[in-house]
């Protein structure tokens, strides 16, 4: 008997991240079956390819099941050789191209990679500067710049405006800042003026208490910041001037940053 | 005459981050067309279908070619209303499942969103934590920790090193800090000791140095900082660390955040 474990790779010419997210995608359609996934980008040599497909034939032996490969591989020798190995092998753009060729009328160029290649200096600096942007606007620092901003994130610290700033910044290529609410917040009773100066930007982030409280433990162990009758409470005043305010609400607990950030940009596309 | 500017959606019930990678990756493959592209993520509810119906027809009427829409749709009710409307339509789990199906005998269940939502909360804990560390241990901070870090990047400032700690984290949940080479460096005429004690984990940034001198002269204009003359000295004495110690080195003047992180997990993978 094999492994039971059946095995995917993610293999491209190129980056390989569309490979993997549309790879991925499809997986986890397939609920609970549990993979063994390999990400192989930069196969773009035949040797590299044979060691490759070496490495599938062999689990093909030691597995039960034949392994899985989805690949973007603008190389047809290349793509051959994986092809060839004892496999489900798919290529992504062949299984889609003739549909979308037939339909359009578009002519294809087969060319790998070119979607996340630096393709125009200009739109590439752009999206640094954003990146930039969320870094040096993260935790309440720089207020001046928010008339910049394209978000203002605003919620108690450990609500996840961090990660979703930057994964703002990273894929939707927003200018996105954010600000810790804080027990300086909570005795003046209100939000800063430069944040409702700018209150069509500002989304706020909401989070469990009990959840919070784990996460902040985590942080700062035994610490009267990560009790949970702390988190409550400030989480209680948060939320009254999320009330007051009239802001939008998004909840951490339940949602990813990938969630959020569509959410956000959802709605910052219907304003 | 209509608009002859095609335009193309990326459709989901959910966050629709599978339908707008692989969309883009598709449309990429036409070369120099231009797209207006549309992200229209977490259309939940016919409501929401119908008016997105509504704005694919009239864009139908007002331009050359017929709307794409490249889809994620869990929901078939949802889908078939979108499926109606005048345009190509693609909805990327149905054209490739029914191979998948076949040729592994898995049963997919169909739900949206799974790939992209909080399904482990341990797992996600821990991507969160590898983005707090890109966070803490941006720029040369916290040194202490480098033990820790499953990639060191290292090179002068504005080479690249943030935004790709950055997507290495978010993306490939690693463990990404960055140290700039300053002068004090190169006066001492030698790293520190401890990016040298965890060689193995040490990714080298260079640039051209004339897009170096463009993007800081951007930052700080009409500084020595941005210089040319300036950029080259330190380029050329940051090279000089790279070779006298062996490390690995990438080109970000040629090379996207996506393709520098992938040539690094491919690195860290050959290891």
């Amino acid at each position: 008997m094999g492994n039971p474990k059946r095995i995917a790779y993610f293999v491209s010419d190129s980056t390989g991240i569309t490979a993997e997210v549309y790879g991925r995608s499809l997986l986890s359609q397939f609920g609970d079956i549990q993979f063994d996934t390999l990400y192989r980008p930069h196969i773009n040599t035949i040797e590299k390819a044979k060691r490759l497909a070496a490495h599938v034939n062999e689990q093909a032996e030691l597995r039960d099941d034949l392994p899985m490969i989805f690949s973007t591989m603008a190389d047809k020798q290349i793509n051959e050789c994986l092809e060839q190995t004892n496999s489900h092998y798919y290529e992504l753009f062949d299984q889609f191209m003739p549909a979308l060729i037939e339909a359009t009328g578009l002519t294809p160029v087969r060319r790998s990679g070119r979607v996340h290649s630096i393709q125009q200096p200009e739109s590439y600096d752009a999206r640094i500067d954003t990146i930039n942007y969320a870094m040096t606007n993260d935790d309440g620092t720089h207020m001046e710049n928010y008339a910049n901003a394209d978000v203002i994130l605003v919620g108690v610290s450990r609500s996840g405006k961090t990660p979703t700033c930057l994964y703002l910044a990273l894929h939707f290529n927003l200018r996105a800042a954010n600000y810790p609410i804080t027990d300086d917040d909570f005795e003046k009773g209100c939000l800063p003026d430069v944040i409702l100066d700018h209150k069509d930007k500002v989304f706020a982030l909401t989070i469990d208490p009990q959840r919070l409280a784990n996460i902040r433990e985590r942080r700062r162990p035994l610490s009267r910041y990560a009790e949970l009758k702390n988190c409550h409470r400030e989480l209680a005043l948060a939320n009254d001037f999320y009330e007051r305010y009239g802001f939008r609400v998004y909840d951490s607990t339940t949602h990813s940053i990938e969630e959020l950030t569509s959410l956000i940009v959802t709605k910052l596309q219907d304003n």
